[in-house]
């Protein structure tokens, strides 16, 4: 990358929520940012773990078969490959993710929600 | 992975400095946490590109052939495979790194202060 990146500052070129944006490559993988707010799809990625770090606010993981994760500013959690969960910000959320090149946000389910993350 | 990672409390764990740990996995990556101080070694690694994000202090990342990078908190940088590169905290910082499994801290030079990431 030419130059570095300032994750609050990429937080301004943007207001869509659950649209995440590429701020960064790391080999194969895509680093992003997304402003969540109230609850997305229940989805699952078969093949690809999913990382989230919360940088504002307060993210809620539904895990299925498991307890719920609940995420504050500076929290992290990886969501294994294959596991069904669903991302629910209370009440707003900004996050840092890192997943694999091509990973689509609504996993297998697709529908309304499934948008491609572009490059801020 | 069974719990949430707080960044923050982990850091309350270990004081070395220069020695990673590691704090989560994703696929076959591993994130790490560090505390740095001073200057670490010019080093490269020729296949794995390099994720610094700083959650205190500052870091400079010299790299060979371009201008120094200097991160504050909450900023990014990707350091490319085969770049040499030399980090230096000024005057110490808490960094998240991200790079393949089985990444060495000193790339190709070794030596002194080459330490193998433990899980934390």
């Amino acid at each position: 990358m030419k130059t570095k990146v300032s994750i609050t500052e990429k937080h301004t070129l943007f207001d869509e929520r659950w649209h995440p944006k590429i701020i960064a490559r790391l080999d194969n993988y895509d680093v992003k940012i997304a402003k969540v707010e109230g609850e997305f799809v229940w989805h699952k990625h078969d093949d690809e773990d999913e990382f989230f770090l919360v940088t504002k606010g307060q993210l809620k993981l539904e895990l299925e078969g498991r307890d719920d994760v609940v995420l504050d500013e500076g929290e992290i959690y990886v969501v294994p490959a294959g596991l069904p969960h669903r991302p629910v910000a209370q009440p707003y959320a900004e996050i840092m993710m890192i997943e694999r090149k091509g990973v689509i946000n609504t996993g297998e389910v697709g529908g309304e929600r499934t948008v491609v993350a572009e490059e801020l």
